[in-house]
């Protein structure tokens, strides 16, 4: 390998860039990655991780109220925005430095720049004057927020980039988009005290999930007070003479607010790589196409993760830097598996799913059972709160197999990943029954559903 | 069956008793069920339910706390614990009703008395000056908290069931015992601000988990503040002049405390039943001896739940029961299934746990491989709350099935339950680590350890 500075050079320091680098190198190859931002990616940064301490944050009004049927008496909290985002940014740097750690432990070389692809061998590290040469490359540069720039007025938006670091915590705030980025913040806006609604051109929010689920949220999130408009697009957005925002509406309506928030999917990050130089072909959407073992058009480049477009979740790109690991250094060739991945959405109330939705498992199987529970948690006896928790199993009605797990509520997300071991694995409706239940639980459930609440037959339901 | 009143006679109505009562009443079988206390039993009325819900009241000062990292400041809060238990009760009538409607919309007659065996055929309604006859007879009449009457002062102690009805808050509480109800009263009185000691004989509470589990909870408990006395026993109790109690420790020292609370275990309520009358042998602890289809040595008499002083849960008894109506209604005979319960604790931080030990899998296994991973959960990364999570895989080395699975932290009942499927279910290792993570979860440890921490060879830790 003498003929290359690298064994591999990764292109993007976030979730897939840093596992593939830092297992790579511990291997005892040589190991070079760039990264222009910060190392941790979209995940770490600017996604998951302060995600879900903004999560926590909002939820803490709603411990306050919960308390008084439990006994207590809390007098009115104040809330610092500015607070929140310095112990966040402590808390991201953290990671950002276990991150860099991890790979320089490994004996790996960092550069904190832009790289760009000479040719199949040769990169350019933009801003140091130089290049370097490498046997295999890995791009793992990830995705951004779309910035709809065809909405007049899209320079006026936000994203939610810039939602982790605004200034004040706005009075008011509009946000488009009905995935789970649009979803999850509306729920953090709105419970820190912000006047949120969520506009959304489909039918419901969260397609793909569970129409069920979809619903239920939908329902739960207007009688917190968030407003909901499906059916709806801006038209534009304007800048008024006080400073804040018109967002107009589809149906003609303005909405006057201190943000607007675009979250209306996410692009693959491939401009200005050098990728045509290299000679990688890409996708109708600017992805990088890779083979089933992420391997490009050209065989000693490979992609992973969000800038490939597959599945665009954290555990999936570091599970297929793993796999390119085995593929390209250990003579393993091994194919990332996409099926069956179990997820949350950190929504208010939560949701955690594996496998497939009502709707989709009637079109794959002639005969479905569905158990569905809907019930008050424990916990709001007391609070008083008239909020539900949805549980539902979706079954494959001739061999029995739980083929699907839905759950809407509290810690949805931590019990959709061990349901997703239970329907990963195959199991059946008799393996789930066989389970002893948890008193009390939420989860219990999950095992004492004995009776279908209703059945499909050829995708219609027969009762 | 004209020859007898009823086809069944349950005695007892909680979990066990109004299950099978139920079941058997909307068979169209005739069926009678007395209840001298409460319908709902230990779980409903003075066990699990009442529990859970001052685990949750005693949870509020750690939310009111952790809120400051999260940019919130919170006046400090009053606690009424009238309004608490006022609330708490409301809840427990509510059940208490539904329980008592399920059997009255089966059909089943209700007595609201006590029920004494006659002979194996005939109850005695006791009060209601008259007897009845039944083909079968369940007897389902529970547990309660030994007295330790050996102990000078008993009688001035209270137990769990007056704990959920003292008239005040006390300022400091004694609590003799090691297993899940000292701890989890333990708990709720230290969270709620009483002043909290634990005195336990043994050497480590929480005997039959995992040893690791148990430390680390004693840790965590004694770092809240909560004082915790192993290898240490009451040698009396004493009323003081000012009304306190005087707490004689074997150690020499004396606890001067506003209660002492004993939850040293528990016995079957057999007494006074009428047993012998009726011919039905006892246990050596005055338990019910039954075969494995919950049938006493006498063939109409059946016995379910805390009286046969199997595994003493609610969900066993309501499964206990289940089989109970397969084998004597159903033609079905049913072996309730006992291998392999999951179970929590309610402590906190929370157990949640299923299948063996890594102690008892040595015993067990010749090879044994842990798993295991200690962090601090993100929510406490800004609420910097100094409490770590562990969670624990057990493996039998050679099927490389998953054994035990035992959990330390914020909801670890709920994820014990659905890993519960999984272990019992047999799966292996490779069935956890081929499912995929969810992020930012703390169950993605579960899936994500991929090298064992260390392993046992016969016994011994091998590295």
């Amino acid at each position: 390998m003498a003929q290359f500075d690298y064994d591999l050079f990764v292109i993007g320091g976030g979730s897939g860039g840093v596992r593939a680098g830092r297992l790579t190198a511990s291997m005892g190859k040589k190991v070079g990655i760039a990264e222009e931002h910060r190392y941790g990616g979209t995940c770490v940064i600017r996604g998951c991780v302060p995600k879900k301490l903004l999560v926590y944050a909002s939820q803490f009004p709603e411990h306050f109220e919960d308390a008084a049927g439990y006994g207590w008496t809390v007098p009115e909290a104040a809330f610092d925005w500015r607070t929140l985002l310095a112990n966040k940014d402590l808390e991201i740097a953290r990671l950002e430095g276990l991150y860099r750690r991890g790979l320089e432990n490994a004996g790996a070389d960092l550069f904190d720049c832009r790289a760009e692809l000479v040719d199949r061998h040769t990169i350019r590290l933009v801003g140091q004057d130089r290049t370097v040469t490498a046997d295999k490359i890995l791009i793992a540069t990830g995705g951004r927020p779309n910035p709809h720039a065809a909405l007049p007025g899209h320079e006026l938006c936000i994203s939610s980039n810039e939602a982790f670091y605004l200034d004040d915590l706005p009075d008011s705030i509009v946000i488009a988009g009905g995935g789970y980025i649009a979803v999850e913040f509306a729920n953090i806006f709105h419970g820190l005290g912000v006047k949120t609604t969520l506009v959304y051109r489909g039918r419901e929010i969260l397609g793909r999930f569970d129409m069920d689920l979809r619903r239920q949220l939908h329902d739960t999130m207007e009688k917190k007070g968030i407003s909901i408009l499906c059916h709806t697009i801006f038209e534009k957005i304007e800048k008024r003479a006080d400073g804040r925002l018109d967002a107009h509406l589809s149906d003609g309506s303005v909405v006057v607010t201190d943000h607007v928030m675009l979250a209306l999917g996410r692009d693959p990050n491939t401009e200005g790589l050098g990728l045509e130089a290299a000679g990688v072909d890409l996708g109708p959407r600017g992805e990088i196409l890779v083979d089933d073992y992420s391997r490009t058009n050209v065989d000693n480049i490979y992609a992973v993760g969000d800038v490939t477009d597959r599945v665009a979740l954290t555990p999936v790109a570091i599970h297929e830097a793993m796999c390119f690991v085995e593929t390209a250094f250990r003579d393993n060739p091994t194919v990332p598996d996409h099926d069956c991945v179990a997820t949350a959405v950190f929504s208010q109330p939560e949701i955690g799913t594996v496998g497939l939705s009502e709707d989709d498992a009637a079109k794959r199987y002639s005969e479905v059972e569905i158990y569905r529970a809907l019930f008050r948690p424990m916990r709001h006896t007391l609070s008083g709160r008239d909020e539900k928790m949805l549980m539902k199993l979706v079954v494959d009605g001739q061999s029995k197999r739980v083929v699907g797990a839905h759950i809407l509520g509290p810690d949805a997300g931590e019990m959709a990943q061990l349901l997703g071991i239970a329907v990963k694995a195959k199991l059946t409706k008799a393996d789930f029954d066989r389970t002893m239940a948890v008193h009390p639980s939420a989860a219990e459930e999950l095992v004492t559903m004995y009776q279908p609440s209703y059945r499909l037959k050829d995708g219609e339901r027969v009762g």
